[in-house]
């Protein structure tokens, strides 16, 4: 049978309380499509990891986990103890950048059981992706501050694109809408107003089209696009862009589908030299963290999106429906969704879903 | 009698048709109040001037308009003949920057007779402001390319933030929340993923605060930010962001309250050394141009962010008022709101309402 070893990482806050879930669903379904998963469960990345050590993560971390399949994290993230760009710099955002890990792919849609806060929008109106750039752009690590504490002080920090970094993402984005039905792809730039990068970007998806004859493309500005995301959420289908527009947008996108609570992400390193990542969109919650209350909906797509990946496209399959099929039902539902349902309920009842 | 001097720039493409709507109600209540209105037109800031002269402005552009107490602005771009980087930087950004206009101030508020995208929500449930850095952060001219040409191709935009540029707009927000019913600021940050500039954003936000205490404020990453704009619209009232932040802020806002075809814009140099700009927050429109069917309300609205700024309040008041009594009338409403007035006709029914 085929085996497939995962790297478990639940990290702070509501992620040890959804990552369980994942877990659950996950045996599940491997059980019922007749393939094996072996877990190693890594106690790093997490902000307890980091008030114990001094770091977020061993030394070692890309030997201890560099060599499984696939990740499957949680949340990471208690700003009350690290300040979040110390905990996500030591972690979420080195596996993205040590694994290269450049598309942060996000899908968008809208399903049953859950109110939309956009006015007369249901299941099937709103379906498409988001992929971001995962590893440069306005995420860089160079920068610094002068004349500190003075009147005079100030700080700068560099976006940084590289043609190869645009390219290869793009490439994925294209493909990606070339495998959909509508062939429709919409990039994410600011050309009029951040003058050096954004118009390089545009260049670069220009350049890029022709080999994607089939594929219908425009673009907006990310000002506008917010704005189009809420008033015409069906004019996507798959949308690309830069990576804190990325971010931006699939947040947006989630909250326009009624929750980013449910939202899923998977971190690809599209050619498996190292493992991807799998994870909630949604962060560590400190606020109902230890309430068993969270909405494991989330982490539970990302573990469709982790089999999906990894060859199981059935079992994804199964593992999707039937978190439409639980969202449907009222009593199943968890709070955040007006249900009565706890974290444990809810993922149990996806777990005999599937 | 109080006169003012206004220097009057239509621009491109709708900005022409909508700016002498703008006047025509600017005529009416200037009467009704008694107060005079001097106005200069200039034809430059528009791809036609460039066109001509192979720049957007004459090199004595700010002796032209430096003395003006306030600028009147219609859009700018037409991108089929001069990329938007060109007519934006050569105009728009260099009057924000050259004129010190260091707050860019939004009103979001959801109108009758306005249809929101977002379900259940009413005139009055949304109501507040973005006051947003308009000289410095991400839209920074440092910056360039290297390797041209080569897979090694790169280019890299410095974001560029200075205590004096933060700390001037932060205590315009701080004020404006101040004047305001609820006191609440909103700071719009991303300190978890932009690791060098925006903490530095948060601390000085964090040490100004202690000054206002009769203000409560908060911040948000812009990426849950967004969300929380579609989703929870009624928590906001102030809400201050860095130049790039709150631009996507501000269309959003609108896009929320239905239309950013109505939204104004106040582009303020507080101190009135400089004169400050007003502008609708659309663009030019190269879609509906020449067919006089866009829609003058944000020009209208800016016109009356003008007066206040010139201390005419009542009359500023008025156009609002004026401006929410047609939008009320169905057969008053232009083409985008569903109704069958075109531009002049909705322009003469808000100045007969003032
Ligand atoms: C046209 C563009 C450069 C401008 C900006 O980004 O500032 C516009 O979007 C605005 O908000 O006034
Ligand atoms: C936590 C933060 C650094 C991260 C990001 O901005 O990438 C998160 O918002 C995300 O989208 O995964």
């Amino acid at each position: 049978v085929r085996r497939h070893r995962i790297a478990v990482i639940a990290g702070d806050g509501i992620g040890k309380e959804v990552v369980p879930e994942g877990l659950r669903v996950l045996e599940a379904v491997s059980r019922r499509y007749g393939f094996g998963l072996e877990y190693d469960h890594f106690d790093f990345a997490s902000c307890e990891y980091y008030l114990r050590h001094g770091a977020m993560m061993p030394a070692d971390w890309k030997q201890q986990i560099g060599s499984h399949d696939a990740i499957f994290f949680g949340a990471v993230g208690w700003p009350e103890t690290v300040p979040d760009h110390i905990s996500l710099w030591g972690s979420l955002i080195q596996f993205r950048r040590e694994f290269d890990q450049y598309v942060n792919l996000r899908p968008v849609k809208l399903m049953p059981g859950v109110p939309s806060p956009l006015a007369g929008r249901k299941p099937g109106d709103i379906d498409f992706y988001v992929v971001r750039e995962n590893t440069e752009g306005e995420y860089s690590s160079i920068g610094g501050r002068m004349f500190p504490g003075t009147d005079r002080e100030i700080v700068m920090q560099e976006t940084v694109m590289t043609r190869v970094g645009i390219d290869r993402v793009l490439k994925y984005a294209f493909e990606l809408a070339q495998r959909r039905e509508k062939k429709h792809l919409t990039s994410a730039t600011k050309s009029n107003g951040i003058s050096i990068t954004m118009p390089y970007w545009d260049e670069r998806v220009e350049a890029m089209a022709p080999q994607y004859a089939d594929v219908r493309w425009d673009k907006y500005h990310i000002d506008i696009l917010t704005a189009h995301f809420v008033q015409h959420p069906d004019w996507f289908d798959v949308v690309v862009a830069s990576n804190l527009f990325g971010d931006i947008l699939s947040d947006l996108g989630p909250a326009c589908t009624g929750t980013i609570g449910i939202a899923p992400a998977a971190n690809i390193n599209p050619e498996r030299v190292f493992p991807s990542l799998f994870e909630p969109v949604h962060g560590s919650a400190p606020d109902i963290a230890g309430k068993w209350i969270a909405n494991p909906v989330g982490q539970i797509w990302s573990a469709a999106l982790m089999l999906d990946h990894l060859g199981e496209r059935e079992a994804a399959a199964a593992i999707v429906s039937a978190i439409e099929r639980v969202l449907a039902e009222p009593a199943l539902r968890t709070r955040d969704l007006g249900g009565p349902a706890g974290t444990i309920a809810c993922g149990q009842a996806i777990a005999d879903a599937v």
